[in-house]
């Protein structure tokens, strides 16, 4: 406690990210970076723009990066926000859409960082249960609230929610955001970003940390009528001008207009996260249907504390999260087809080890 | 006005940056970019960082990119907070440190950002005059207050003001944050820093956009000690994890390590700026001693806002603020000799052909 702080930095509950080991010669599956690297044309954009323009402000409203956006999902430029990173998106998206009357809904199980954004800008939060199959319920968030936020899939479990049932919380709520995140959405399940033209009240966030594999370059966006991307553009300019820097904007562009990687190191991961999960249900695991690039798991009778810690051993990394109704559970990175390999290897030689 | 939009929102009056020109051959003289490109090992370091690590996330912790501030500045690595540009790591520190009882108290005329943030955060501000001669009575600023910040030198006067006087306000706040923010003080003015071990209460913020040729990369950070740092972690890890990409922490870093290459380019612009200054005396112009990377003019009997615009029709853009007190003034960024000198030129042919 210090005399110094704010209020609200007393009552603060951080987001603690998953590991980002020093270490080379892991196999890090914990925090669902994709195993290839970014589209080529977007290094060699990042390499063009490494020069003495670097000394020149970036362009604060991202207009190129806009219009690769624009030309890649079909909606207008003023439909579009861009941001540091989708976390950066979505701080923004609490703080200028969802501070109203009444409680955020969200999942109880999901991204742990919405409870966190309500901490920071002073929202209530209502965390909704998952059914007993780990499902998101609709019929449970049809009730007064400050807005909801969803991810969809949802995270860490991987299932993904159809479309429909998206449409029935944006009917149900015509006063308030939803907010979709799709950050795992090129994995499997349908994007919500059509129905954006016919909902005022939906905003869908995106992020190329995950199927654009730049988690490294920072990059996220938000995709919605322009009268809640205002909203979004208030704040950031009463925040930081220019969150984007050049090589980043140059970068972002450069990979979304490469559609046809996208579908083919998304197709990649799929198919490796089918024979994953065909490995580890040999293996005795459950595994959660996934629309992801990771699968959700539990053994019936092995700790997934002691699981993660046996995999560290042999220098695989998976996400373990010590939190009530999912501590059981461990959310594995789909990797490469030799890394899915040594990892089902590895768990079949620890359950070997250790018979019960 | 929205029905989703979040109250604060409503009643935000964001920050306008200086305009960022699509076109090329500009003489570019309004947002105090440096005229030299970055630090030769900035770029290396970028183009090296260039490749498929980009699908892995950057270091929550921008460990090497602290060690090298640590290193010029001879702080301690809990003593340092880096952040998406100075203008996040001042969002943070105005939403981390300064929302206490009391206005927020800034010089009128400043940075035009901070009664932005003061808007987004619920803080009260107080604006202090300036002096007749333009300078900050630090004498105004000994009362109770929520916080004090203050750049040093301040813009966009670039004067500067001493230690001893920064001192002076860090006494008489002792239970009190008082920000200085040194964008430009390696342009001549001294810096705070040394002080931070002595004063629990000072908090010193830097950018990379000015002396390091960097505002493209977007890295800034703070100095303080340990506890106000605390804070600032703890909002930003309620924000955004990762705020600086690997190209940023690696191209920052090896900037910030090149001390030799920025004694030597800041000499070159305070020399460029003193022929500046005298050049524009000589054409009448009323300069104020600027500690810093720009000069603030006038002209006893022409239009600033005319200036401005046949400058700008001779492709050279200078900075004009519509703002009481300072509708007199143009804020005119030093750029190199050649650049200063076409600058000195075409004010000089402007006034002939208007003469009174």
């Amino acid at each position: 406690m210090s005399r110094f702080w704010s209020p609200v930095v007393h009552k603060l509950t951080p987001y603690v990210p998953g590991e980002q080991p020093k270490l080379t010669n892991l196999i890090k599956l914990n925090t669902n970076e994709s195993p290839y690297g970014p589209p080529p044309g977007a290094l060699e954009a990042i390499r063009a723009a490494t020069d003495d323009t670097l000394r020149l402000y970036s362009d604060p409203t991202s207009e190129g990066l806009r219009a690769a956006i624009a030309r890649a999902h079909g909606v207008e430029m003023d439909q579009i926000f861009v941001g540091n990173g989708s976390d950066e998106v979505l701080a923004h998206a609490f703080h200028a859409l969802l501070q109203h009357e009444g409680p955020l809904l969200t999942p109880d199980i999901t991204y742990s960082f919405y409870p966190v954004y309500c901490g920071l800008y002073g929202i209530a939060h209502e965390p909704v249960p998952l059914d007993d199959a780990m499902r998101i319920e609709v019929a449970d968030y049809l009730r007064p609230c400050a807005g909801i936020v969803l991810p969809n899939p949802n995270a860490p479990t991987g299932i993904a929610l159809g479309l429909g049932r998206i449409e029935t919380l944006l009917r149900a709520h015509p006063d308030r955001v939803v907010v979709i995140d799709e950050a795992y959405v090129d994995f499997g399940a349908d994007s919500a970003i059509p129905l954006v033209r016919h909902f005022p009240n939906l905003l869908v966030i995106r992020t190329l940390s995950k199927s654009h594999a730049l988690a490294g370059l920072r990059v996220g966006y938000a995709i919605g009528q322009a009268e809640l991307v205002e909203a979004l553009n208030r704040v950031k300019d009463s925040f930081n001008s220019y969150p984007l820097d050049r090589l980043a904007q140059a970068g972002a562009a450069a990979a979304i207009a490469d559609r046809e990687w996208l579908a083919r190191t998304t197709g990649k991961i799929i198919q490796s996260r089918i024979r994953l999960t065909s490995g580890l249900r040999d293996l005795g695991f459950e595994v959660l249907p996934s629309q992801a690039n990771f699968v959700f798991v539990r053994h019936p009778d092995r700790d997934a504390a002691f699981l993660a810690a046996a995999l560290r051993e042999r220098s695989i990394i998976v996400r373990h999260f010590r939190t009530p109704r999912i501590a059981a559970w461990l959310r594995i990175t789909v990797g490469t087809d030799t890394e899915c390999g040594i990892l089902v290897d590895a768990l079949g030689a620890i359950l070997k080890q250790n018979a019960v």
